[in-house]
């Protein structure tokens, strides 16, 4: 991040990603970038091009941005979903990640994202989760990671990696508070209403 | 709900809808539809027309049908966000709503969501919760609304409000509880891994 510019947050977008993966984490950071102007936040999808995409339970959303029209990304967020797997062994899309990566962004993965990651190379030798139920083939793809199925998510320092689906929503709010404090990240749980009581 | 048809549940998006109002039950209940087929269940998205939808955190969405392309209601999911105060008093949203529940259908809202619900004439006399912030606005839409400001849904009978934003995966786990089993629901928990540890 420059000194003077905001911190730009990059929501990737992909055919059959998984909705809430995505729309957890951009409800967490874009309520923090609405409602706390001063902090200078940014927060925009983008997709390889700009057309519609069809996510993995048929919601058809517009990306704010491609590939070739986003600004600089200081935060990346990788969902998952069944769209993934397709993007394994990539080479593209591996280069992109990679690339990102490379410029020292904070990469973040929600569900099987995290393969994605370790198909670019991202979680080698690092402690990881993804979905509980992809535990072994992230394993499969890297066989260095540590896996670690009891965690909401795992912050290695420059890669963090969440568990599946809602764990979105713990990982964001967890970035709010590493990227700007607890008090914040606090504010932000309460506007979401953020008490989760699941009924089952 | 006719014999033989699938249950229908229809989420409906509006300029500046709260993204996780919609989207969290969307995830809970497209998952259960597309994950156990045999249940029979659609869910689709649905609008006045079918433009594109700006969400209240600027997330562009398509939606699946318009008020004139969608097929029957079993179930309607009316999101909340910044978006629902100019539909207050509104009477073509009003005529709407209020037909939609003369089919019979189950009205369950998010969030704001229960305003236009009570602007709608269809918490008269019910308990019913929203967003914290808007309570008190809701008790002066109607005043014969027992507010109940703990409760993370309420479910009366034919009409259901939850609580803010993320208040609606929990709804929405609930939902699948009563039209299906206790079973089910915590088969969809599992399936997008809901068990939130909320990091602050």
């Amino acid at each position: 991040m420059q000194p003077g510019q905001p911190l730009r947050i990059g929501i990737f977008l992909f055919e059959e990603c998984e909705e809430l993966d995505w729309a957890g984490p951009w409800e967490v950071l874009a309520y923090w970038a609405k409602n706390f102007p001063d902090d200078r936040v940014e927060v925009f999808t983008l997709a390889r091009s700009l057309e519609q995409i069809r996510c993995a339970k048929g919601l058809r959303v517009l990306p704010d941005h491609s590939w070739e029209t986003a600004p600089p990304i200081d935060v990346l967020v990788f969902p998952g979903g069944a769209g993934t797997r397709r993007q394994l062994g990539d080479e593209l899309l591996r280069g992109w990640v990679q690339a990102i990566a490379a410029t020292g962004a904070l990469m973040t993965s929600v569900c099987t994202g995290a393969l994605v990651f370790a198909d670019s190379g991202l979680l080698h030798g690092r402690p990881a989760t993804t979905h509980w139920s992809t535990l072994d083939l992230l394993g499969q793809l890297d066989p260095t990671v540590e896996l670690r199925p009891d965690d909401r998510f795992v912050d290695t320092g420059d890669v963090i990696t969440a568990a599946g689906v809602s764990a979105g929503i713990d990982m964001a709010l967890h970035l709010v508070r590493r990227l700007h404090s607890e008090e914040r990240a606090k504010e932000v749980k309460r506007g979401i209403q953020y008490d989760p009581q699941p009924p089952v």
